[in-house]
């Protein structure tokens, strides 16, 4: 229960890529088993291009994990600068706002690479807009803001329109300023309905922002967690830099498994179709936890967890000052999770309230046992 | 001619690379299709231990290039500093030594990442160690040095075991010195004879070095270029670096495609015979060009070129002043060559008098066109 890792029947949904590639010639004749092609193959910017509704141009297909992608953008940020300013480097401190709770791996870069983090409560929105609007306009060491738009981790929430609207409006002291734009659940829904957000490369350049946000996408969790295709979809200004740098530090993807996955995924309906296959698996799981959590500790006052409709967790809320011993009594059951506070910067949770469950890699049986012991933990903690 | 891109024919001896995948369990019984394993799967590292002579605890398997490998590195030691030592960025100027001539890409992730550098000349035991000795002796800002140790980017020059020695137990004035060891052509011959070269690793930690020189190796040019695996290998101290870094950046190398590598190439005595049967490819290419450059540039003053046991160049060396000109004579006669000076430090050949040869991506036929084309092109350059 402590990791976003897809169960091995989700896997099993796409075992086609361990059947034999027929050929190797791209569709526009690149023999993909050889050097080059730093942008990617161009069906497989078409595929994602469609997926994220960007045009082809301003996706770039790149390697197995789009977390590597974000790392670099912030490497190349703060050693190079973005296109037409000086590198984050020369302008220290760095800082980025962090809305919270989120995805620890988002944090753990910041940290390694030495730019400060500010935490931005989530609100049902989004991040508290307020609030981010009143920093970003008073310090220009804020360079950076990590954004899950859509069922974020942990929380599940969808920015709004108004969200995404303001997000790329605002100003910004800082004219190097970058939404880091992790669109990691976009297709990953757990309800009947499936959600939509607004696109953040059309509000900002509708508010003539366009460089401001950079988007990230991954195969990840629709085809294989270890070994799918990563995307970069940006201005055309962010593309080029982006290029310039990655043509650097590499020849060129992997366009043979680039290949692979435009013949498994084909477009955005055998997407959608796979990935309704991933929320048959998934809902069953999710719901368990829920109806042990309502079972238990559905009249427990100061304690709350939200009901995603979508993404790979349920954020569990416990009164304040008991989120690291309900995980500690949850271990002593043999229970691991999440340690309470990863989804803040350096760990800590000013509240001590957060724990993050992720119901997707047990089996249902195992989850159901698994969120009763929580329950019970909590009630423990409580009681003492 | 340009680049040392393998021929289609080379990339064929691979093509079970596209054959099904009979399983995705590895030998310790990871799924290799989902999240993990920032150090890469077991079998993989024991290949590439064997495969390097070097333990399987002391090798990192990761992604499809190995040229990410070295620029990552560059970039955490610049960010964070290697073991024990402040962040190269708070340590400027940082200077690099680069043979020369060299590989291009190795500097211009030197130039992309505002390190200066330094040529140092080449001799037929490798590069000039009473200039290195001297040099690193004296400056603490040489941070590191690019090494092609064997069949060296352009020269196909094989260091020698004094050479290797020499530079495991220099003096340097910075304590936070490292070799980039790109072992790109270990086991890429052309003669019958099999040249080797002393292990870096083990000469470092004889003289008290241990943590000085980072190897560099990948499946590139042995299975298909674009889609092969990579290898790192180091002292522990510097694997464990590598890997705190590596994990912030990804959750995992694509271990699928470890997987396919380690059935595909098995062992050294697999890899050796894949290697033969490149070399018999390979080999009528390199002699056509030296039969026709003997022919046509045999009896010319001033004019010499590299007859390489392994590797994937030649290195042909015109008057002063004249390689420029060569090139874009040959240019004009529909012959495209790497730019001349390329083998140097910001594209700059001070004497304009090296041009690499790249035969291993054209035909047999083309091949010998060309090479008469670049003699004929050389020698309408010295009537000039």
């Amino acid at each position: 229960m402590s990791r976003g890792k897809p169960a091995p029947e989700q896997l099993d949904l796409s075992n086609a890529l361990m059947e034999a590639l027929p050929g190797y010639k791209a569709a526009d004749g690149t023999d993909a088993r050889n050097y080059g092609g730093t942008v990617g193959l161009p069906e497989a910017r078409a595929l994602f291009g469609e997926l994220l509704g960007v045009p082809a141009a301003q996706v770039v297909v790149d390697s197995s994990a789009s977390l590597s992608l974000m790392h670099d953008v912030i490497v190349y940020s703060l050693l190079s600068g973005v296109p037409g300013h000086a590198p984050w480097i020369a302008q220290q401190p760095i800082t980025f706002l962090c809305p919270v709770p989120g995805y620890d791996r988002h944090f753990a870069i910041c940290e390694a690479r030495g730019i400060k983090m500010i935490n931005i409560p989530m609100t049902e929105q989004g991040p508290d807009m307020d609030l981010v609007e009143r920093l970003v306009a008073a310090d220009a060491s804020i360079k950076g803001m990590w954004c899950v738009p859509k069922y974020s981790n942990p929380g599940g929430v969808v920015f709004s329109d108004e969200v995404v609207r303001r997000l790329a409006a605002m100003r910004t002291a800082a004219p190097d300023f970058r939404l880091l734009w992790d669109d990691a659940y976009r297709f990953h829904h757990l309800g009947e309905e499936k959600r939509a957000c607004a696109s953040i490369l059309d509000a900002c350049a509708a508010a003539g922002n366009p460089d401001r946000a950079i988007v990230f996408a991954s195969s990840s969790k629709i085809s294989w967690a270890g070994s799918g295709v990563a995307a970069l979809a940006a201005s055309p200004a962010n593309i080029a830099w982006w290029t310039g740098h990655s043509g650097i530090r590499s020849i060129g993807p992997d366009k043979i498994n680039q290949l692979r996955h435009v013949r498994l995924l084909k477009d955005s309906a055998t997407v959608e179709a796979l990935m309704e296959r991933h929320r048959l698996l998934l809902k069953p799981k999710f719901d368990a936890v829920l109806a042990q959590f309502e079972r238990l500790l559905g009249k427990v006052d100061g304690v709350s967890w939200t009901r995603p409709d979508g993404g790979y967790f349920i954020d569990l809320v416990t009164p304040n000052g008991m989120a690291k011993r309900t995980v500690a009594l949850a271990k002593e059951a043999g229970i691991t999770l999440t340690p309470a506070g990863a989804a803040y910067p350096y760990g800590r949770d000013p509240d001590d309230s957060h724990i993050r469950i992720a119901p997707s890699f047990p089996s249902l049986d195992e989850i159901t046992k698994a969120a009763e012991g929580i329950a019970l933990a909590l009630l423990t903690a409580i009681a003492e």
